[in-house]
């Protein structure tokens, strides 16, 4: 059974969970990238994962069979397990808690040659409408206060399998850096009654020199302090706290920014690794003020976060202002013809 | 000029330093391992660095000369730099800094065929001698809040050059990891009215699973709330808050500690990549009662920080408790024949 146990300095919650695998001995000798036709989120090798809780397919298509367009299914290594009760315990001076949660993969399109940037606008809307119907049954379950979507692209950034997908994963508590956030645009709504993201897209649409595109409801930028050399969010004008708020015509028009802010950096940096995380208001309606809907998408081209992730201390070569001219510049148009078909099936 | 800037949101400075040299059309072209023969930091190379800031040398040798045992110079590709002064201005709603702050590197040995694990007890209390001298000159420079001392071994973790180093870095401002853990500390200081790190240290020696080795005057723990399998801890027991604050008999021993814990470390996982930060009090006093000055070593073995350090939200596959049993299961007196002279000069 997988566990919570907090760190009594920091306050922070960390997840122990050995079934995620590796044991001290396997350390080094990672698996290689699996025969694209073994693989278990390609079509056809459905039995090869957990059944699916949510999938979009033909109809007349049977469960855990092949005729799909999305599958989503619990992680076959989850990090948290779903059964169960909280139970908050000591053990001394330290705290724990039963490791209870979701673990779920959102495979976003049966083939196995696609990337999430590849896909036509209204796969990548299919993917987003996925993430939304999860997080809507999920945050059904009063123990869950977050849920948490995120993609690792490329090895580098994480990802195990590189047949294209996204993971949840439903939480008791709420990670440490969303607590930050809402705690910084808690202390903003207090002193300026506004949030501190809606003037921040103000704020960059003044001053222009850090948009990578304007989309009409969204907007990407390459953040004033970024951390990372060309760490891009994208956000919606809109004020607006969770995914699951935004209306259903809006959907397309998300899909349509997120694939040329993919296709962008594609370009732009050759395909890197990226991890990107949809940041969200915990579930529930008490930050509905102050947090506003983004993504962030942080291409993984150093190699220097070690130190960084120790100390907090990021020292970011790239002016920000630098990566947005060379981002506004890039003909995203070509990325498809450029990195597509990168492995043939 | 490099420049602090702040998120808005998370108060957190971060570094802009565009002389780190990686422009956008840069990245993916790392340069190659350096010729060992043409390493700057080897003895007769004095001249491809910038000039010695401290050096432990044979009498009657030159300065920027061979004959050294240890040198401390600038980072040719510094983060900050040393002339200015601080001058903080707004930028609508940002906030921005001059990057006034020294960034320095320790060269630990002139043979380049040795980590800094494979150094005598009395190499390896140089090292830390000079960690204390450079420390005792910076915090006299009333600019800088805090001096950071790190070194990342290993390409994965960061190495840039293989030649075994450690670096520095002064900065007018407390880094936030450091400032979120004295705000942890100080918490449980006003509850307690006793040092946290005091007292992790009393129930470690009480429950024993943790422990990978107790020295006597220092132990070396896996924490309980591990972020990464084979994270490990050396801490004085003595309550103290800076490393210059130790009496100078007690060197040859956090020598002995942290050779020992090194050579475990290498042992059990096979030589990886690791970081390691001295964890120390901000400059001046104001915080000795609560903070209790140790080092955080982290091997550098998955590659899912990606994700982690977005939502701060890690996931940790093994249990400290086996890490701890299996790190001190290790041989550690063999590491030298296993690892040494993994280059021939």
């Amino acid at each position: 059974m997988p566990e919570f146990r907090k760190d009594p300095i920091l306050g922070r919650w960390v997840i122990i969970s050995t079934d995620r695998g590796k044991r001290p001995s396997s350390f080094g000798n990672l698996p290689k990238q699996e025969d694209p036709k073994m693989c278990p989120f390609c079509s056809g090798n459905e039995a090869s994962t957990p059944p699916e809780v949510l999938a979009y397919r033909k109809s007349g298509s049977e469960q855990n069979k092949p005729g799909w367009f999305l599958r989503v299914i619990s992680n076959k290594y989850p990090a948290l397990r779903i059964e169960g009760s909280l139970d908050r315990e000591p053990k001394g001076i330290y705290d724990k808690m039963n490791g209870i949660g979701a673990h779920e993969v959102i495979i976003e399109n049966p083939d196995h040659s696609k990337d999430l940037a590849d896909l036509s606008l209204e796969e990548i809307k299919r993917v987003l409408w996925a993430y939304r119907e999860r997080a809507l049954d999920l945050q059904r379950d009063r123990r869950f206060k977050y849920i948490l979507i995120f993609k690792n692209h490329g090895d580098a950034a994480g990802a195990s399998l590189e047949h294209t997908h996204s993971q949840l994963i439903a939480t008791p508590i709420i990670p440490m850096k969303v607590a930050d956030e809402i705690a910084g645009a808690k202390r903003y709504y207090d002193f300026k009654e506004r949030c501190i993201f809606c003037d921040i897209i103000r704020q960059e649409i003044s001053d222009k020199e850090r948009i990578v595109s304007d989309y009409g409801d969204f907007i990407s930028f390459e953040p004033y302090a970024s951390r990372f050399p060309f760490e891009t969010w994208l956000m919606p004008k809109q004020h607006i706290s969770h995914l699951v708020d935004f209306s259903d015509d809006i959907f397309i028009y998300l899909a349509e920014a997120l694939k040329d802010t993919l296709n962008r950096i594609r370009v732009a940096l050759n395909n890197p690794p990226f991890n990107y995380i949809l940041h969200t208001a915990p579930t529930g309606n008490e930050y509905n003020n102050l947090y506003h809907w983004h993504i962030e998408i942080i291409p993984k081209l150093t190699k220097i976060a070690g130190f960084e992730w120790g100390s907090g201390f990021y020292i970011n070569p790239t002016l920000p202002e630098d990566a947005a001219a060379f981002m506004r510049e890039v003909d995203a148009t070509h990325a498809e013809k450029l990195f597509n078909a990168h492995v043939s099936v």
